[in-house]
């Protein structure tokens, strides 16, 4: 606790801008509080509880540090108003902490209790994402010796899960009521097999095996979108190009598609297809091109799930999904029907086959689509109170009962039936073995 | 609608019961509404709309007639305060049904909507228990002419799912959103594979292949007891018998451990085991037994689960569970580990093991078990305002998180990966089968 106030600014200044940006957000609510009265439209369901580990500081903020000393070891060290999560798609990590943290959390779906005995549920702040990429690919010694170990984020993993085994808690329900964020697709692959009874919050399932993930059991996010929110109105003006996709042509496995998608797109004239990596220059382009097309092109990278999608909902550009496998963040209250446009891998490569789909989508079928962004994009704001944040602890919340059922029957099974069909894995691979039981 | 009229003496009643019972209920609230203020402890989630589908009435108060004139074809026809659900352990079809049909349900945890259109959920009100049974073992004929044909529980089932086939709400999302109850482990056996998307109120899953049924997706009921609940305090004054069973020695499965068990208690001095059928006389002893013993023995049926338990609870005679495969009724909300004894049938065989189990369990830990019993049964008492029916309609609100995903997920989805291992389905086959997709 005595490393708290080391923060503060950094904390003040998140909670001005939530207050700020609660004003914004009143024409968001969908469901606003009010009393319950003999015709209550709320379920009277209590809060889910839960209780956040103070981690030892190198699992969380000690992220952040070694993240800036790796990439400038001759800087001096971060004055408190430096500390901040890098600009990154993976920030979910820092903005659920950064929420947890908030000295007021009654709008909340969850309620932080500091006494973990009353607690439902227990988040385990490690900032995974960035831990996976603390050490660049091309670490910038210039001869001068680095003033911090080298960072392992694999040892990292494997001292937060020794830690967890000396907790109480940890140990008690054999991690079932633990949550961890785990966002990126390689985030904790090394001690995935000992966490995995736990809800992981995922981008998508796309390195993980069946037996260590589902929907049932676990939660999608949103990336962070990385280029600015449109704030312009709906409409089709200044929206004149039809199509548009920047980003890195060849990717492994269902990122494949993306080399035959150019090949079929790159010639049609009135869609924009760029290769292109990341960068504050390919930012500024994709924001121009994004603002700028009535569609926006999402084709599966390494995984299925990518940034882009949620660039596109900002940007009021209407998405393509084209990516088989993709699961969606916050999929109960977004029928993502309404708002993009699926199309089937095998068709999507047929020359001409997309082109036709999108012009001959009318304008009030385009106005419809936009409407139906702006109205659900807020979901994927991390800094709306009523945006992301709050969405994943709702779906969190969702979880607890089915999680307190299996806790609960975990206690008093006398015997597990591996021999019938068994309903009572929260998912099962196809090999048929039993999972996360 | 015309045919309400015709039932409003016995709704009349079931309301004035259910307002006598607020009164001994309030001391039940575990949670109570208030005004939702700044430190509010509920999670502010709206109540889940369901629709009460208007069912041609030989589905619902027809059955019961059936069920009457089956076993008295010269009986004069019905009057309408005799229009009742007859005394049975699958009466909660009955008490779902009476509950969503009164005017006030401001306390309950789904709202009714008269407009289909609103709703999130669909509740299919046919008396599927009482269909199974309303054909007697051996008929009453008596040489007389029967009035009504034969009745076919097979046919009701057939003819169940073709009127729901012409319904638009049924096709929409291929009855994912469609509460069913079949309580008696064979109930809607012919047609269950037609109906497995929806969510299934059960007994138990003795009878139900893993494919159609799950913890995930459905929700476990507790039988209607069947003997009158103990008045008396918590306390061991007048509970000399150290263990009470009574009920068929013989059953077939799981059930067969029973013959087993009365060979090892019959001849223990403070344990009394009786073979007994279902009768009024049997049941007057069954609760002199209940509530003059310590504990009751649970023993699995032809299925896991049995009235036998409820009828325990509410005896507050501390139940001994020999059921390896059993399912129970709200086990998130409750820890049975609290409340009951369970052993596992290899060891309960064992002569002399489970009378030293029980013999061993100090007074003050009976007295533990007993307030523990003391205060749950409230959830297996049907006519409770704050029992079985609401935490019925709690449980069915929980799946609605993840049938909604399902079905927004069902409608965009392109393709369906059936290679790698598949996290998507609410249950999955030891085979492997990718179920309820």
């Amino acid at each position: 606790m005595a490393r708290r106030p080391f923060f503060r600014p950094t904390i003040a200044a998140f909670v001005a801008s939530l207050s700020l940006l609660t004003i914004f957000a009143l024409s968001h609510h969908h469901v606003s509080p009010s009393s319950s009265t003999s015709n209550a439209p709320f379920s009277g369901a209590p809060r889910p509880k839960i209780y956040l580990y103070d981690l030892p500081r190198m699992f969380t903020y000690g992220v952040i540090e070694s993240y800036f000393l790796a990439r400038d070891p001759i800087h001096p060290p971060l004055s408190n108003s430096e500390l901040r999560y890098p600009g990154h798609q993976h920030s979910a990590e820092w903005w659920l902490l950064a929420d947890l943290l908030l000295p007021d959390r009654a709008g909340s779906p969850v309620e932080r209790v500091i006494d973990p005995e009353e607690a439902d549920l227990f988040y385990v702040p490690f900032f995974s994402s960035l831990s996976l990429i603390a050490n660049p690919i091309r670490p910038k010694t210039d001869g001068a010796t680095p003033r911090a170990p080298a960072y392992s984020d694999e040892d990292m993993q494997e001292k937060l899960v020794s830690w967890l085994d000396g907790q109480k808690f940890w140990r008690r329900n054999n991690g079932r009521d633990h949550v961890f964020i785990c966002q990126d697709p390689n985030a904790m692959y090394r001690v995935i097999d000992r966490i995995k009874n736990g809800i992981l919050l995922v981008s998508d399932f796309g390195r993980l095996r069946g037996d260590q993930a589902s929907l049932v059991k676990d939660v999608i996010l949103p990336y962070s979108h990385r280029i600015n929110s449109f704030k312009g109105e709906v409409g089709v003006d200044g929206r004149n190009s039809l199509l548009f996709f920047m980003g890195n042509r060849y990717r492994k496995e269902g990122g494949k598609i993306r080399d035959s998608l150019f090949q079929i797109l790159e010639n049609e004239k009135d869609v924009l297809v760029k290769h292109g990596a990341q960068s504050r220059e390919s930012r500024r382009m994709a924001t121009h091109g994004m603002h700028s097309s009535k569609f926006c092109l999402h084709p599966a990278g390494d995984t299925p799930s990518a940034c882009r999608l949620f660039d596109a909902i900002v940007s009021l550009c209407i998405p393509v999904i084209v990516s088989d496998n993709i699961e969606l963040p916050f999929e109960d209250a977004i029928d993502y029907e309404k708002i993009s446009i699926f199309v089937d891998s095998s068709q999507a490569v047929q020359p001409g086959h997309l082109v036709s789909i999108l012009r001959g989508v009318s304008t009030e079928k385009v106005l419809q689509y936009q409407h139906g962004l702006k109205e659900v994009r807020h979901y994927f704001e991390y800094d709306d109170p009523n945006g992301a944040v709050k969405e994943i602890w709702r779906q969190v919340s969702s979880k607890l009962p089915l999680i307190k059922l299996l806790i609960n029957r975990d206690r008093r099974l006398v015997k597990r039936n591996m021999d019938g069909p068994d309903c009572s894995p929260l998912c099962s691979g196809q090999n048929g073995s039993i999972a996360s039981h």
